[in-house]
Order: structure tokens, then sequence, then C-alpha cells
């Protein structure tokens, strides 16, 4: 294994001093890039996610053409309902449609939770391959959806504005609810503690859908399982948590074994700051519409971002993930902003 | 015009001492309701909207059924792009359509601003004619959409996850932005100026996507123009400010004109008081998903939001519109709790 030439992100993970704030983007290793879009048209999307070399080489992309400090591997949060024995459909630009979905104890009951890395060998094997073709030059992000996000699909079946048939099934069977959602969490430290064994040298756990849940229900439905990942990963790797929406929670996941929090946009530095006591490396949190204005004002704003937030624990990023119509200028003028922070 | 016979929500906005929190549910008039989907499949849309005989049955059927404490006049957020020169189209379950986007300054200059009140007529009349009915048995609430989630409709075309479109608009020509919200807020303060004469004896402005918006944004394109109207309509009756998702806002926004601010359920009573310093009648919040949970959870829930935020100054209510899947025992359920609270 090289050493890690790049190595900011680990630093500001670590609470460490550095010369600047590193800088990724989430959904890096996609839609907005036009090298994607022609692999797009050639493979579909599970044959992009399965096969370790175009994983590889989509992760590489951002890398090699936007210079962000980090890889995070190309795939998806819905390989975990799948590698459990669910069946998931990806129809491109229209999202995913699971057509059997989790109703009663005994389709929780069916849910295989053995062999999780084995079933999800592609993924180490995309990690491996990209670790070496990365050679040091940054540090390798795994992911994982959270418990609570990956229920909201597993139990509604599609993306939904409200996921309320996910809520209602928490609401009504809420026994069901955490058997569902301990199994989804078991499995997803086996995933994670095997994707840093393969290379990872970070993970992250993305709860897409928890601003979905009241303050008192995320304590219910989310936060403790969160906690336990953050918990058993964290003895391999740094573990980001990333609850978009639920901002009412940075406090107290600020307390966790979690190196790192990341915030959406409706949240400001100075208020992120005031809930985590400055005691957590905080993540993001550039509106991704705002890659949507000119240049000059993406620096300007990110500038601002950063003299809001400050260098030390802090890792430049997108409060979401970047939107499919941003051009690649504009991603690469965000990155740029980041680097020039302070020269 | 008759007096009032329960006039707990003017109480409550007054911040007078009530014997029970007034209640009411957003999106009351409407799809959960089986007289109304038998409404819905001999009419559609803009026919139950523009006929004020059907439009006044419509807005009684929750005051007749359910027992809330309010009527809120049957309408919709879009008549005011429409009443603008806009076209707008309404396919059942799929949302609005607006296929004529502005995206020029001409555009701009094209949107009608005179007559709304005349052009608005069918509201109008619906107002005094379900004033008429409802006979002082409750008050009659007014609604317009806010300035900024009307600009995301009339620049997007259509829903959206993101309303990058709109975004992106703001962004890059934000003084042709300043120039369509200022025209849309003129055109509103008109409107619910002409409601109040017509009978209505509050209003509410709903900014449904300003939560879309950075807190930074939020100042900049969302709240001015909701300030303007506040000040402008607060002369004629009480304006509630529904800034859903925009938590950050509520300290600025409690110390305007507005005799109340609608609340979603991602802050809780304790925060929200605090935001606000006990200064303005707050509303709110219950996540519309648990009226699907168990009726004794309803009600239970229900009892705990109100012991959070307090009888005075405080009006129950959903933290967004009803769901359609919600069997009406559980939504009389909500409805009750609060009738029965503290008895």
């Amino acid at each position: 294994m090289s050493e890690l030439k790049n190595d900011l992100l680990l630093q500001a993970l670590k609470g460490e001093a550095v010369s600047r704030p590193p800088v990724w983007m989430m959904r890096q290793a996609g839609r907005y890039l036009p090298d994607y879009i022609k692999l797009r048209q050639k493979y579909d999307f599970f044959t992009r996610v399965e096969t370790p070399e175009l994983a590889c080489e989509i992760t590489l992309q951002p890398v090699d053409q936007v210079g962000v400090d980090a890889a995070i591997i190309f795939s998806d949060i819905l390989v975990i309902p799948q590698a459990m024995g669910m069946e998931v459909q990806m129809e491109e630009g229209k999202g995913p449609l699971l057509p059997n979905v989790v109703k009663t104890e005994s389709d929780i009951d069916a849910l295989i939770t053995t062999d999780t890395a084995e079933r999800l060998n592609y993924v180490m094997q995309a990690l491996s391959l990209t670790k070496q073709e990365l050679n040091g030059r940054v540090p390798l992000i795994g992911f994982a959806g959270a418990p609570w996000t990956l229920l909201c699909y597993m139990v509604e079946g599609k993306g939904s504005k409200t996921f309320d048939k996910a809520k209602q099934f928490c609401f009504t069977q809420p026994e069901l609810a955490h058997k569902l959602l301990q199994k989804i969490t078991d499995v997803t430290i086996t995933y994670l503690k095997a994707q840093a064994k393969a290379g990872a040298n970070l993970v992250q756990v993305f709860d897409s859908w928890s601003g979905m849940l009241s303050p008192a229900d995320f304590k219910i439905f989310a936060q403790p399982y969160l906690v336990q990942i953050a918990d058993a990963v964290s003895v391999d790797v740094p573990v980001i948590l990333f609850p978009k929406g639920s901002w009412y929670a940075l406090e107290d996941l600020s307390k966790t074994s979690a190196a790192g929090l990341g915030l959406d946009w409706s949240v400001t530095p100075t208020l992120a700051r005031q809930l985590t006591s400055n005691n957590i490396t905080l993540q993001g949190n550039f509106d991704p519409s705002k890659l949507l204005a000119p240049i000059p004002q993406i620096k300007k704003e990110v500038k601002e971002m950063i003299d809001g937030f400050g260098t030390r624990r802090y890792v430049a990023n997108l409060g979401h993930g970047i939107l499919p119509n941003v051009p690649v200028d504009h991603a690469r003028a965000f990155v740029d902003a980041v680097k020039e922070y302070g020269a």
C-alpha cells in the first residue's frame, strides 16, 4: 500500500492543522461528467456498478478531471437491499424501483444477512483496483446508505416526496421496523468493515431521508443505528455521517464516535459550529444549485463558506449531490476556489 | 355579518388566553375526504376551484365532518400565475404544469398585474358565499402562495425535487428575479386584501419551497417579499406566514407584522419558542404521516405537542398538508385530541 501523497481529508477528520481545507463533492463520480455519460450509453447502471474496471474508471474521472482531494467509490446505496435478497431495478433518469417491498415479519425474516462481503465482492474488487490505480494520490472513500434511508426504499419501493408508507410501517409496527433496521445495521457494519479492508481510507454513511423525520422520531428510528455503525466502523476507519435535513441532530451526533458530520445548506456555518461545540469535523454545505451560478459568484460564495467554517476541522463539499446539469468548469471552479483559499 | 361563535383562532393569533388551542389542518378541504373525491370524479380541478358553489361546499366539508375550528377556502396557489396571464394545467394526481415558463425580461413585462380581484372574482364569490354559509360558526381563512414559491412554479414550470431551474434563474439573473418577485408580491397584496374584503377573517401565505433556499438566499429571495405582504395585509386581517423548511428564519420572521408563523415538524416546540422569543403565535407542527399511526398514538402525540407549545399563542395544525391516504377518523382523532386537551 503506497503512502498517501495528499492526505488533507484524513488530517481534517483528525482535527489536525491543514494548509487548506480538503474538498470533494457528493456524487462527484457521475451524471455531470461527459465521460461518464459516454459510459452510461454503453453500459446499464448495474453493469457500471458491478464491473470493477468500470466502477474504478468512473471513480477516477473526477480526480483526474476536476481535481478533488478524495475519490469516492462509484456504487449505489441500494446494493445492500440487493445483497439482502431484494430485487432492485434502476431505470435511467427514473430512480429506483423495488417491486417486492417489505411488508411483514416473514419478509424481514427472509432477508439475507450472511456473506455480505462475498455477495458484494464486486465492490471490494472495485475498491482494491481503484486504490491501486490511485497509487496514493488521494484517499479513497467508501460508503453505504443509513438504515433509515434504506428502510425507506425497502418499504416504500421507490422514491417518494413523503415516504409515508415507510413512516406508516414504522409508526404502526415499530417492533418490525426496529427488527428491520437492526438487520440493515448489522449488514451495513459488515459491509463497511469489508470496504475498509479492501482499501477504503474512510467511509460515509448517507442518511438522505433522515430530514423526513421529526427530531423525536429521528432519535427512535435513525440515530441509534447511525451510532452503532459509527461505533463499530470507527475502529477501522474514520466515519462521516450525513443526516440530510436533520440539523436538529447535530449536537447529539457530534458526541458520537463519528469523525465528521455532513451538512446540507439549510444550516449556517456559525450555527453548525455552535451546535457541535466545535468538537467534530464538519463537511459541506454549498447549495448544489449554486454551481449553476456564474463562476465568479461560485468563487466568492465558496470563500464566504470557508470563512464561516474556518479551515480547521472542515471539509469543503456540497450540501447534497452535484446536479446532472452542472457544467464541468463550474464544478472545477468550486474545487479551485477551495484550493485557492488563503493563497 | 354575523358575529363569530367560535373565534378561538383569532384569539390565539392576538395572543389572548384561550380555553384550549384552536385546531385546523392544512389541505383539510380535499383529497382525504370521500365527499370531496365524489366531486372530483364529476368536476375537473379548475371547475371545482372556479365555481363558487363547489369551492364553498368543499370548504365546508371538514368543518362539518371533522370539526375543525376554521374553514380555509378551497382554491390553489397557482390562481395568481393564472391571473397574471400564465397557462396552468392541472392533471389529477400529477401536479401542476405551466407550459410557457418565465425566461426573459419580456416574459416578466408581459405578466398582467392589474384587475387582480376582478380576474379572481370567483375566489371572492366563493369567500362571500362560504362566509354566509358558515354563519359565524368558525373563522374563514384566505390564502396565497408566497412570491418565492410562485416564482418556483412560474420559472420551473412544474414541481421539482430541487427547483434548480428556478434557482439558476435567481442566481444568474437576480435583477430579473427581483422584478418578478416584486410583481408577484404586488399582485398578491391586492389579492389578499380583496380576500379580506370578501370575508376572509385571516390569511395564510404558503412558502412551500422556501426550505430549498439557504439562510442567506432566503433573506434575499424570500424574506423581503413575505415582509412586504405581512406589512400590507396585516392592516386588514391577521397574517400567518408558513415558510416550510425555513426554521432558520423563525427569529427574523417573529419580528415582522405577521400574527403567526407556521412550522413544519423538523423543529421542536421548545426550540421554536426559543427562536421566536415567545413573541408570536406558532402554528403546527404534527408530522402529516403520523396521522397514519393508530388513533391512541395520534392522541398521545398531539397531547405531547400541545404540552410542548403551551396553550397560549398556539394553533394546533399539521406541519404540512394532510395526506390523501389518511382515514377520516384519524383526521378526526387529531382534531378531537386538541379539543380534549386539558379536559
